[in-house]
């Protein structure tokens, strides 16, 4: 073991060795963790996106976006997504996917879907399970987890963040000129600014690797400057057409005494590898942990 | 053009065609941007490396870290990372390097170069060009830019921050059990907690992309596990042993005033396509343009 050359004390995010070090290690030192404080996202609710690396499980967010949800759940169950191409990506901001051909005649049908749809931000605090955490957010009055979703509030509005691994709805210069045909995922540092001007509908739960690790584009924006340099999409299917099993994983209830103790662990860094421990965190460096 | 795709607005951070758009665009409102708003690294402070796929430069922080940094030129000139390896990619987080057989008998030798080093955070904030931004910081009381080099303070002692794009000193259990053989450079959100836990010497100012999206590692921590899956680092190499021509970026000066425009723009967001203009930055979201 070459001890050496290992960079300890690890912030890890998703899905990493160290989070589910870090899980075990809160399992023996507290010894309470139930099958309670994990929940298994609804298959209603999950996306299976199929490459040929491999698969991404997307969670969505009707909490914040009904209407975009039920029209991204109509577009998958219509098989738009099914041939279609990651399109861009942009080193350190997004990797985004759609049709290849839309704005031309040869794009596809939307079908059922709505063409347009007003973006959807907010929700009312009042009626979530918005559990705050301590920070000095540079961008919101109180921040913490919805349901496992990085959030942003002022009191009395929340509204999802631009963590890694959250996933929106491209659109135009309109405030209804998305639709959910065009999507993208955060791959970079947190683009918080984007908070409230983009839709978020979503987090990718699995499988971030395999989109965060794509070749970047080289035309403007990080688009891919040819259809040869675009990543073919098999499928994008909701979890329900495939049956009950196919939602292997379990994310964290961020509304649990053991997301809280995660959450204090990630803030003190008592480790004895830290020299200064933190006691400091912030919202997009909180990762919820997934088994 | 496919308007509707793009997702406007962008973040960018380094070398995205948007930051150049809006660095066009800031020439074009203010007028006054010169030369002398512009610095070329020196040459005795920038190290290439040359990897199959293309070169990364960085530029080291002497000011931060002065005997890390004499260290490492010691290393690069007795050409202790020619034919060193690429060991770990970790989603999110860092891409580490250096001798793969480092700890064992085969491993290669540091030459003159000190084989520990304490760590070094520190720098005299009355000393510095410390250019602050107006930043509500989860960590620190007090943010901004020292040459181009994302910064935290408590007013006294300045200290380098780990943004998209810093490299750092890996070292194990100790605070001096490292010395610059090995190196990481962070690939995703930034992990502030490791500010004044690990030694910075620097910023990746040209060719993150080919760091950044590097197949991730399978094994913990995101290490490479076999030989064959780490990515051979064909030499690194001081600019001042390729010529004075070696060093072609040049980085935006961030105590001139097109900085602080550069800075009032990506904090006010009021270009059209913002729904809500942000009126509020983040260290580690403002990016130092190079060009």
């Amino acid at each position: 073991m070459k001890i050496y050359l290992v960079l300890l004390g690890c912030v890890s995010l998703f899905f990493t060795a160290m989070v589910k070090a870090e899980i075990v290690s809160s399992e023996k030192t507290s010894g309470v963790e139930l099958s309670a404080d994990w929940r298994t996202p609804k298959a209603e609710s999950v996306l299976l996106m199929q490459l040929d690396s491999g698969r991404v499980v997307i969670e969505l967010a009707p909490q914040f976006a009904p209407n975009h949800v039920a029209n991204i759940k109509q577009l998958v169950s219509d098989g738009y997504f099914d041939g279609s191409k990651i399109l861009r990506s942009q080193d350190n901001y997004v990797v985004q996917w759609g049709d290849p051909d839309e704005g031309t005649e040869q794009a596809r049908s939307i079908g059922k879907a709505s063409s347009k749809l007003k973006v959807e931000f907010f929700a009312d605090h009042s009626e979530l399970n918005f559990a705050a955490i301590e920070s000095r957010d540079a961008y919101a009055a109180e921040v913490g987890f919805v349901d496992g979703f990085p959030a942003a509030s002022d009191g009395k509005r929340a509204w999802l963040a631009h963590c890694y691994g959250m996933v929106g709805v491209s659109r135009g210069m309109g405030d209804d000129s998305g639709n959910g045909s065009g999507l993208y995922v955060v791959t970079g540092h947190a683009p918080r600014h984007l908070d409230r001007n983009v839709t978020l509908v979503g987090r990718v739960i699995k499988g971030m690797p395999l989109l965060s690790s794509l070749p970047r584009g080289t035309g403007d924006l990080g688009f891919f400057e040819s259809a040869e340099e675009t990543i073919p999409i098999k499928s994008i299917k909701l979890a329900t057409s495939l049956g009950d099993k196919s939602v292997s994983q379990q994310i964290m209830d961020t509304n649990s005494a053991v997301f809280e103790e995660h959450v204090a662990k990630r803030t003190t860094r008592s480790e004895e590898w830290f020299l200064e421990p933190t006691g400091k965190i912030e919202l997009c460096n909180v990762g919820v942990p997934t088994r």
